[in-house]
């Protein structure tokens, strides 16, 4: 075997995938049990789980059948939930203990979140004393806390052990523990002194005792803390993982980075559709059905014809000026559009400044004064050029008060939009509500309404009216 | 020493933080050095960096020369680009090659990615001819790529060598190397025959080779891959680090998932950014002055006030219309909102979904499809109660006109809207752009034109106009 064979070609590794997954469909239409297994075998577990999602249902339990013991809770794991779902409804009561009571409590407890509690229930009843007891640990912390993702397969170990005694206890206990990198020191009630590294172990002598060795200035996160904040931890000190402590702060877990990538990318993926007036809640696209979607969406929508009924408002109290400037009715989607295109710029850069922790530091007040600045400098910018257009246009036959109403009110509404477009955010933060929430179509309301008022007002005044 | 006392409280690590930064401050006004250098000994390395980023200008290197040589160049590595910058132009040559010539090479790259280039070729010139060379090497890669992000500092071996053999070389070139948990075996020609982490080390007996042990499917990005992908690579098979190879397929360097964790969010930040109608390059908020944040939004602003010219345009042509019924300008507002907000909606679940691979192995057309139907259920919805609304509104005098013009458009616009929403991303994809730019104004601005048209004709037919 050449050494080039050996190494797979990582820019085919995406075709490789679609090849295992169209290959694997054919060997089971054609039953050809055996030629399937041969192909999963050197397959990572990852892609196979992939392969298997992507196979009619009626073959998605065939196909896993096909895994050895081992690799079958590794591939379970990866599997999307749904698929984990309709599989477990089909498990025979060995299968659940061969997989679900083999998985790590924290996969175990993500794939609970997802079941109904009666089939949770039924389950929990099936699985072996130590694991349902881990399992209700985890499930007694509240969602989307550090109790609730850490996993507890960690390895702790006594003060008093040397280095060789503690890489004999490794030996017999890695395969129990999701991560043997960092080892925690702790005392006779559990609590954690000290944090060793295989590293450290192997870099020190092998007499050398764990007290000696140890990092003392352990940082280390508490049960009840959010998710984010202990990613933020994971993040802000390059850690492989961070211990996690009870309010008596003995050891419980630990939460590994790996788990902290997909935390951080769900948390993006819920800012971002905060910022585009959708609820989330981290469900499959195209597992959930349309009425779910229309309703996770519709409620924003509600609010913005409400609000937007007050705009309605505000111009159809307008009519005697419509009525000897219709003009002036062809900018008000102008206006309106760079309000809320301003206030979106200004909120997306405070709401994401706040996530990324950029701007938490820094007042408010520093923060909505350069905001305006910036707005007032766009508003003028785009005023002058409006205003200029709004005069020469055939339709308003130079009147100067349609020209001068769009100028000045650009200005107003410019600054007005970037104002509150990062204040709203910094308010929503101190009144403990998500910033993002401050969307995009919120403020674009917002700035409708004052800035079509603004456009009258100053139409009226120099109308007379 | 309490074992309680040990474990710093991390509730109040933020304060803690706080106090480092404001004692320092205090220290270093008094002239208090020593003092200075007390408090910074038990502290972590990105906090004490932080302490001295908070600091005036002027305190900063002194507050830095406090540090021993090998703290400087871990809290140097994790110093604000700016604050390195400003101490780098300050250094005497003998510091240059203390710390940055003793910095990783990747972290290195990073920091000259942000100097000035004169500044970058007179540290290139004062520093040691092994780094010069690795650095060269990293800068002659593409920006974003895996060559660029890499670090050359890994631990690669020979087949041959046993597990004893290996943990003894270990213990020589760990200092050398970032990451110490997976080691590369290579072959004479550098190749990437294998791969053996420190636990395989651990658990297998001192006597086995490397050839026995190694895991020889090794998943690896070639040094062109964006680094976007090789963050979702790291993600996917959550590794701690994964190998970088050239054209020739020779081990050239590693990316470990610390950095994999930043480039995540660097890439969700300019998603947000783009949907927010912002342009972004990475640069802190504070850094930036505001000029350079105006450039940034004006342009697109432009695009905005070049199409919302059509629209004015549409309904500047509407004046016999409006002079007849000036009532129906009020509902604009509505009916370009609900079209901007609903098309928002479809490209942000899309653009994310193309973002997080949700959707890539989805067609187009079932994704179009559905937020068609989406649209059409959210427009029924909204075109029903608006056009009810708009009935009994008093300055409408029941005129059914109105009424049905708003309710049928409010349904036809939705559809557009989610359309249009959900399949620019995708056209903008196949062109090879990036789907986010496709942002939240874009199709705000382009359902906005539509809007208005199947508006004002639907109600010019009713009028018999």
């Amino acid at each position: 075997m050449s050494d080039n064979a050996i190494i797979q070609q990582n820019d085919s590794r995406h075709e490789l995938r679609e090849l295992v997954s169209s290959q694997l469909r054919l060997l089971l239409e054609r039953n050809n049990l055996e030629g399937a297994k041969a192909l999963l075998l050197p397959v990572q577990h990852v892609d196979i789980a992939e392969a298997i999602e992507y196979l009619p249902p009626s073959m998605q339990l065939i196909a896993f059948r096909l895994l050895s013991k081992t690799e079958a809770i590794e591939v379970y794991e990866h599997l999307d939930s749904t698929v984990q779902q309709s599989l477990i409804e089909e498990f025979k009561r060995q299968e659940v203990l061969d997989i679900v009571d083999k998985m790590s409590p924290d996969d175990r407890v993500r794939l609970f979140d997802e079941l109904p509690a009666s089939v949770v229930s039924r389950i929990l009843e099936q699985l072996s004393p130590a694991e349902r007891q881990a399992t209700n640990l985890l499930l007694g912390y509240e969602e989307d806390t550090a109790g609730r993702i850490m996993t507890p397969e960690y390895i702790s170990l006594k003060q008093t052990l040397t280095v060789e005694e503690t890489l004999d206890r490794i030996r017999s206990l890695a395969k129990a523990s999701e991560l043997i990198y960092y080892m925690y020191v702790t005392d006779a009630s559990r609590h954690l002194v000290g944090i060793v590294s295989l590293r450290d172990l192997v870099l020190h002598s092998p007499s050398r005792t764990l007290t000696e060795i140890m990092t003392q200035d352990v940082v280390y996160v508490k049960t009840d803390m959010d998710q984010e904040e202990v990613a933020k931890i994971i993040q802000r000190y390059d850690f492989l993982a961070v211990p996690v402590v009870d309010k008596e702060l003995r050891l419980v877990g630990i939460v590994t980075v790996d788990d902290v990538i997909d935390i951080l990318e769900q948390e993006a993926t819920e800012d971002i559709y905060a910022l585009g007036a959708v609820q989330s809640d981290g469900d499959n696209y195209f597992q959930t059905n349309l009425f779910t979607i229309a309703r996770r969406r519709v409620t924003w929508l509600f609010v913005l014809l409400l609000t937007n009924t007050v705009t309605g408002g505000i111009i159809g109290a307008q009519e005697k000026v419509l009525e000897q400037v219709t003009i002036l009715a062809a900018f008000i989607p102008l206006l309106t559009g760079t309000g809320g295109n301003i206030g979106t710029q200004s909120s997306t850069v405070v709401i994401r400044g706040l996530s990324t922790n950029e701007m938490n530091d820094l007042g408010p007040v520093r923060v909505i004064f350069r905001e305006a600045l910036a707005g007032l400098l766009l508003g003028l910018i785009l005023g002058v050029l409006a205003g200029i257009w709004a005069y020469l246009l055939p339709q308003t036959h130079k009147n100067p008060v349609v020209a001068v109403s769009v100028g000045i009110s650009l200005v107003g509404i410019s600054v007005l939009a970037s104002v509150s477009g990062s204040a709203l955010p910094f308010l929503f933060r101190s009144f403990g509500l998500d910033p993002a929430l401050m969307s995009a179509p919120f403020i674009t309301t917002a700035v409708d309404v004052l800035g079509v008022l603004i456009y009258f007002t100053i139409a009226r005044t120099m109308l007379g009216i």
